[in-house]
């Protein structure tokens, strides 16, 4: 046995700087004035934040400092590789000191990504996979709209890439902002469909973290913090959208899940999310809400010991002891009063999957090796087939 | 009412990326060269870690990748101005891709300062207090060896001032590292009484933040892990230093503590001690555990609501349910527990301090208004004073 055996290292990593809190992106002006000689900045974002006025305060806000701000839109929802790279060239011939990505994960990852090609000369397709960006990008700033994806605060991206019907992810310590705002007034206005599927989203990073084969004493913090903090709200949020105290937890809560699978990374739900999402086009949150039972099912042998602090967490009575066999219980029974509660479908039949189509999905599934190697039981193909199977009822 | 009072922001920021786990500094070489083109590094160090052989390991893991080390030694305890001066000096004319700080708070702080001298014109003087740090620094790695001040993960440095006597703290988002390292196994030989006075300032960090008028959703989490870990392990790590699992428990609860500070700052603990560390030379750690029962005494009606999650983070039994008053009695009495097996001084006779001192020491801790602030309960100088008697007993 090597020396190196006895090593068992982790490893955290995340935006350089937070500020959250209501209202807190008023501060955005001052804080990039922090961050250098900020003159002219890219404002990636979508229609929602337009209409809300976001877009003319953001920029009656900047201009006030004498930074200009352009504005980007056109990033389609869950953006393909093809959609990314025409709003590349779209301004690949303009210079910005900075870049705000401002809406859900989707604009988020496209400001990423174009943040780091705008430093590299790298086509985009050859970045896909981890650490494969040479150089760091634009300074970027990103703000959350959703409380999904975490990804203000993760090393990653995900792009869809319609020919192979996949979605893929790019790793690296450059798709990291120098600052995440986390604002929850900007989450009021969340459709209720919306804050389901992402608050599920946001949850199933904390859950599939904590139980993932690299799950280590700082993932497990924040997976921990995540759940709680959704268990607490997401009825709420999506019942009463104007809660704020809702839309915070949800929106601390998907940032801990982001710092939570950064570490840890997410397993099999996501794994077999992605061909749903890149095939069918079922959005990230919906079909990891569907996944997440039958997925849980079918880990529970393996993950009995971790799911005593869930059940903890989830809010199952502190002044009870709990057996292994409760603890299980009361998790996936929370799970499914979530879903129905929440009113997110559990037939893929809706979105027009067959019987026909399990075993692409599966074989499709099967190759996201980076995410079903952290899964605490191994999948098989027919695993797999079987999950995709309970979710077309007869 | 201005719109602005609506406005509740709070902020997080922390060492860029961290690395922890058991052997974790085997991967330092890796990490300097993802790190960009890193030729020739300063490792500011200790006796301690020279006789470890942690300094010829490292000497040679570097060199092994074309890494040039250069060794200082030479930081007094609770470093002064004239101390850290004098090392800049030596160091003045030569280049260092990178600083590598290798030891406890003092030599931590003192690297971390050494880091943005060299890229600042300004004398460290007007350095001190907040902000006031014109440029980022040389590229800097944190290994922390003591369980104690996390200064690893915080943007702060203390400094001595040995004329006026006062301990002060320097401010600036350019003190925190590219990199902090923690590795438990460096932490195995720390000798009994600074295990107790570093995790005893480590519980502090983490329980003034908890109380902190600046305490928010953010620094509470990393509070109440960072009380969880050291309460669990504090006794233990004390009594069995050999412990692995309890020495990484105390790395990680003091990086946790110093997470939590860095949002939610300490308090009037923090405040009195600087001032028996400025004159007496008492400790750190130690003046912390002196006066922390004391001066939570005094802020005990204030805080009474936040201590049922303290006593619950310390371990009190989750299947009982607990009033505001049996909380409050069950940290006290679990912390006096602590300092008496953890055999910390309760006597300030014993390091010179006489009646005689009480007001100029009161005089002095009632000017470090920037830790005051965040006490829950404001302290006049008469309560300042009664607290420091408390600990001359007759
Ligand atoms: N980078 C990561 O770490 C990471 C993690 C998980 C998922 N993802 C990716 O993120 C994408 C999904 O992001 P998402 O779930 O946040 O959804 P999304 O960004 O696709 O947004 C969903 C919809 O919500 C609308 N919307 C967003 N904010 C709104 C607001 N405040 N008010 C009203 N409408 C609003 C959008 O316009 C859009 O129509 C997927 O591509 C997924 O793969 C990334
Ligand atoms: N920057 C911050 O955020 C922050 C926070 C709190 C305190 N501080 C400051 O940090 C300083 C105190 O640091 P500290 O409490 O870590 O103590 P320290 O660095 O002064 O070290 C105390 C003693 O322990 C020895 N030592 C350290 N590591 C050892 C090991 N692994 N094995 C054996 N001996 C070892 C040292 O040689 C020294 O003699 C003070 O100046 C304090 O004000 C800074
Ligand atoms: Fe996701
Ligand atoms: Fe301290």
């Amino acid at each position: 046995m090597s020396n190196y055996a006895a090593i068992q290292t982790y490893a955290f990593q995340s935006a350089a700087s937070i500020i959250a809190g209501r209202h807190s992106i008023t501060t955005l002006r001052d804080r990039l004035q922090m961050m250098g000689e900020i003159r002219s900045a890219l404002l990636v974002t979508g229609s929602a934040m337009e209409s809300l006025g976001v877009v003319d305060e953001l920029t009656l806000q900047l201009n006030s400092a004498g930074i200009s701000l352009q504005v980007l839109k056109g990033v389609v929802q869950e953006p393909t590789i093809g959609n990314i790279e025409q709003l590349f060239s779209s301004i690949a011939g303009e210079h910005f000191d900075a870049l705000i990505g401002l809406g859900g994960g989707s604009i988020l990852d496209a400001a990423k990504i174009l943040s780091v090609m705008k430093t590299n000369e790298k086509p985009l397709r050859e970045m896909l996979g981890t650490d494969l960006i040479p150089r760091r990008g634009v300074p970027l700033v990103l703000i959350p709209t959703t409380s999904g994806t975490g990804s203000e605060v993760t090393p990653n991206a995900i792009v869809t890439l319609p020919e192979e019907e996949l979605k893929v992810g790019i790793i690296s310590r450059y798709l990291l902002p120098q600052l995440a705002i986390l604002d929850p007034m900007l989450t009021l206005q969340l459709p209720k469909q919306i804050t389901a599927a992402t608050g599920m989203d946001a949850f199933t990073h904390a859950f599939e973290s904590f139980i993932s084969n690299k799950a280590n004493p700082i993932s497990d913090m924040f997976a921990m913090e995540s759940i709680r903090r959704i268990s607490r709200s997401i009825v709420e949020a999506y019942q009463d959208g104007g809660s704020i105290e809702a839309r915070e937890n949800m929106l601390l809560g998907s940032m801990y899940g982001g710092m939570a699978l950064t570490g840890a990374g997410t397993a099999a739900v996501h794994a077999l999310a992605y061909p749903l999402g890149g095939k069918f086009h079922i959005p990230h949150g919906v079909a990891n809400s569907m996944l997440l039972p039958h997925v849980t099912e079918f880990n529970l042998d393996a993950i009995s010991n971790r799911l005593t602090n869930v059940a903890q967490a989830m809010g199952f009575r502190h002044d009870v002891s709990m057996t292994a066999s409760q603890a299980a219980d009361f998790v996936l029974t929370r799970i499914s009063e979530w879903i129905k509660e929440l009113q997110i479908p559990q037939n893929l039949a809706e979105y027009g999957v067959t019987e026909a189509d399990v075993e692409a999905l599966a074989q499709a599934a099967s190759k996201v090796t980076r995410l079903l190697n952290n899964n605490p039981k191994a999948m098989s193909l027919d695993h797999i087939q079987d999950v995709y199977k309970k979710l077309l009822p007869k």
